[in-house]
């Protein structure tokens, strides 16, 4: 008789975008005419660049030849992508090898995937608020899970904690949704609490190429991390494909426990478990590393930043506390008056017509936290920040 | 301190297509001059249909376009594919409602990701030979695996054994590498097995394509399946999508198991660990279930299955006992006088120069058996055959 995983049972249901979805169809039904500027989506809005579209159409093209036709793709990666990705981290002076570059469908699906190479007996790691998708992922596993909490006081980027130490622990740096960035003696000291404690630091650098400040952009700019860490990254926030889906991951094969190789244990699944990524998105992901590519996403990233700037000059100017904006495409910050995430959510609905994201939504210590992001278009984000300070004058009697 | 998941130190390492490429590499070092055949691959060679094509174009364009762009697609698929994949079973007979469809980036993919679903104290039943990837999955999951030979007698195509009762059952068909199709009559006994002894039916159906007689190309073509059967398709093979990827998975709404749906579990699995596959991708399929795109793929289908006939002809002109061929991309038979596998690929190598694949690879009862794939070019085909035949006449003294 089939016994079904019965993890599932322990994972609660995820009411955030759900909530914000009916809240917001609710609000439509009754005042349709209003327009809803939405600072909620963690989603890009510009299409792909120039460069990533013609590599997209080659490949295209390549697959309707006979003599160009690509078929079962090696599965950790092509290797003109592998190069391509393990030449740009040694560009920017991180040593990498080719083969310990691995080419994923995207950040996401990789850290659902790289579970995998853990026993179900390790406990994890979760710094809050956090991307939901950790906790739910290891859930499934049936892995116990250590909350730390962060505050806003230590800008949500926490020391490690002796009472706090954990097998596998999850970084993400630009954070979502808190924006903040560790720093390079941040990150040190988690590497040498790993290193110390054998435990693996699963460092998830989505929003990297927000960084515009000194912050490390990779866990291997930090003396040690090659022994202790694994780097999942993605073109998602960095070229605008979150749609299109392609994502890298980088174990060192100096990352070995117990005598067993991380690097080739993952190869080894890849080769079980996947016949690779498709040809068309890993020559599309070309386009994005050469110089024209570069500049190109670039200048979509700016475009994000100036959104971001534009809201920060509110909060700056009614002393509103908030992490990232500078470094991140996300803006989180207290509630006024100490609103509750959700409370906040309805007067932002309600009396100004723009939609954000709960704080609770990314772990209880969330409460009272609000997330924007800044994916938007000028256009909104210009009309939400007059709206805000509207809202701001009038709520904080200034 | 970290525990790797210890289940990779029961894997054996797979050596047969590393085996396969070091002899051919030998071989061609000493004999620069010579031509191989290869009959090996699993890999289809002809391009994608001008269908597919245009699709993929049209998709590409769309994310070159603020109006048009796709950001993150729905977890479990695009409404528009999992409707259009649902009116296909519903135009066969096979009623699927479209949300017990679930797009993936193919069966290889699908195979991997949805031992999730199910405990690791479920044991696993493998009809032999088999796909090597069924075993190492569920060997890094920690399962326990039931291996049921099957025989040439019964035309690899087992009636279930109640001495080998088992809680996942693996059944492909048609076959990998055997080629052998299942009938109507076949599956109906696998079906109220696996309802009986609450089993769960993993299918996959990668091959269905192939099937030109009157066998069942789904599961859902048996009555009871929908209480106890999930089904894994592929593009793969359909349409060549070996390196484009894209499949799709069947998920009864009436699979249940300790109260819990499995369709349920999956929305959850896929929502946590994924962000859908890739727009560009989904497009691209979509143009396989057009009128067009069905006329074109059958012609490429066509196309091997005439590879298939000119192997076929030699095999029958000798007696040699084959299966597959007529329903699938695979011929399958006994090496002559009893040879070994990997020493009737030796000498396949060796005096004529043709590449297949050692039976051994698919299991230990696939030894003295060897598998063609009909995916190659008619030229070498022909010409395989013709060698074949030459080596037949001396081996078998006819």
């Amino acid at each position: 008789m089939i016994k079904p995983n019965l993890n599932y049972k322990n994972l609660k249901d995820s009411y955030l975008f759900y909530g914000i979805a009916q809240k917001t169809k609710a609000y439509l039904e009754k005042n349709p005419n209003k327009k809803l500027l939405r600072l909620g989506i963690g989603d890009v809005s510009l299409p792909l660049c120039k460069s990533v579209i013609n590599c997209l159409e080659e490949a295209v093209l390549d697959q309707s030849k006979k003599e160009t036709f690509h078929g079962y793709m090696p599965e950790c990666g092509a290797p003109f992508l592998r190069e391509t990705i393990g030449g740009y981290y040694r560009k920017h002076n991180i040593f990498v090898e080719d083969d310990e570059v691995f080419i994923s469908s995207g950040a996401s699906d990789e850290l659902g995937d790289i579970s995998d190479l853990f026993d179900k007996d390790n406990s994890v790691l979760i710094l809050e608020p956090a991307y939901p998708a950790y906790v739910d992922a290891n859930i499934i596993a049936g892995r116990k899970i250590i909350h730390l909490g962060t505050s806003i006081k230590e800008g949500f980027t926490p020391d490690p904690d002796e009472n706090a130490v954990a097998d596998l622990i999850y970084i993400c740096s630009p954070n979502n949704p808190t924006g903040a960035v560790f720093s390079k003696e941040k990150l040190k000291k988690w590497v040498d609490f790993a290193n110390k404690h054998d435990s693996i630091i699963l460092f998830d650098a989505a929003y990297e190429a927000f960084i515009q400040e000194d912050y490390p952009k990779s866990i291997f700019e930090i003396e040690g991390a090659k022994t202790c860490a694994i780097e999942i990254c993605s073109l998602s926030k960095t070229a605008g494909f979150t749609g299109t889906r392609l994502g890298y991951t980088i174990i060192p094969k100096t990352l070995i426990r117990n005598g067993m190789s991380f690097n080739s244990m993952w190869v080894r699944n890849r080769t079980t478990k996947t016949n690779g990524v498709s040809y068309i998105l890993q020559k599309g992901a070309m386009g994005v590393f050469t110089e024209e590519g570069q500049k190109q996403i670039k200048e979509n990233i700016l475009f994000y930043k100036n959104n971001a700037k534009i809201l920060m000059k509110v909060f700056d100017e009614f002393n509103i506390e908030y992490t990232g904006g500078k470094n991140a495409p996300y803006i989180w910050f207290k509630c006024p008056n100490n609103m509750g995430s959700w409370e906040f959510f309805d007067m932002l609905l309600n009396k100004i017509q723009v939609v954000g994201t709960p704080g609770e939504g990314f772990g209880k210590i969330g409460e009272g936290f609000f997330r924007f992001s800044t994916f938007g278009s000028k256009e909104d984000t210009e009309e939400a920040a007059k709206r805000l300070e509207i809202l701001f004058k009038e709520l904080l009697k200034k």
